[in-house]
């Protein structure tokens, strides 16, 4: 299984970016995402889009991060602009083991990095964890993301010129 | 040259995730970012990462966008979840030419979907803008982003353990 870890998320100014972090956990292969903050709107948010397209994706919100880190039997993953290059990391992990990617907000304390089997960088310039997250989960899936079957009451058909949008609910 | 265009930013509600769409038009290799909202703010964030982190990035904000696309030359991509398969596109898309990626903000009018030669789609499962344009320039590229030479004031080592940071202003 692959699970993501959001830590420092602040309700009011993270809302968006911690949504966008949920969202690319569910359609690029991870099963489910524990955010530290309690923040019920989230939750909602995500349920409702999974009510909507489908699959089991899961979400938590309001958890203990180091509890869930100190009881993690499989590896864990820091995703960070100071870690080892992402060619190196995907090559040096074990994929049969169960997988948590912890995604920090700004400022990670140091005991992260410590408690990580693996720091991460994609690149390492800043740019955002939300790319971050998708670049790692495309390599470490090999893109198997892009033939997952979601099975939804909504879906999207492939189109280069138009909406063409399949709804099951009518 | 690879442009990315921001159309339908908001100010307040957009401004943390177009700021992270720009860092990843940085990062992953495009040559600058056009917002069509002025937003100064935006503007001052990314000319001072770009003048730490190095690199010829350019950032413009406030510009008509219909106008930018119709006066366009090369080719132009809309990344949509509505949008052809990002396999079928990337093959499809004549490299040679210059590129210009629309990346909208919700709901996009229509005629933008008329005004791309290509409408596409990394995934059609709702997830993020941010990812989208990382994923699809990273397939664009080949993968090429992970190679640029910023020769920024800063410059991040990858480690594994710990932070390492070269700062050349000392």
């Amino acid at each position: 299984m692959i699970a993501v870890l959001r830590i420092g998320h602040r309700i009011s100014r993270d809302k968006r970016i911690t949504t966008h972090v949920a969202l690319v956990a569910r359609a690029f292969g991870a099963d489910n995402i524990i955010i530290s903050t309690k923040d019920q709107q989230i939750e909602d948010n995500i349920r409702s889009i999974c009510k909507r397209f489908g699959g089991d994706f899961d979400i938590k919100t309001g958890a203990d991060h180091k509890k869930i880190i100190k009881q993690w039997s499989g590896n864990i993953v820091h995703l960070t602009m100071y870690g080892e290059t992402l060619d190196k990391s995907i090559n040096a992990i074990d994929k049969k083991k169960d997988l948590l990617i912890i995604v920090g907000a700004e400022k990670v304390p140091p005991e992260i990095y410590e408690m990580a089997n693996f720091n991460v960088s994609v690149g390492n310039q800043p740019h955002s964890e939300v790319a971050s997250l998708a670049i790692f989960l495309d390599r470490y899936t090999g893109g198997k993301w892009q033939d997952k079957q979601f099975s939804g009451k909504i879906e999207i058909l492939p189109n280069n010129t138009r909406k063409n949008v399949i709804s099951k609910d009518t």
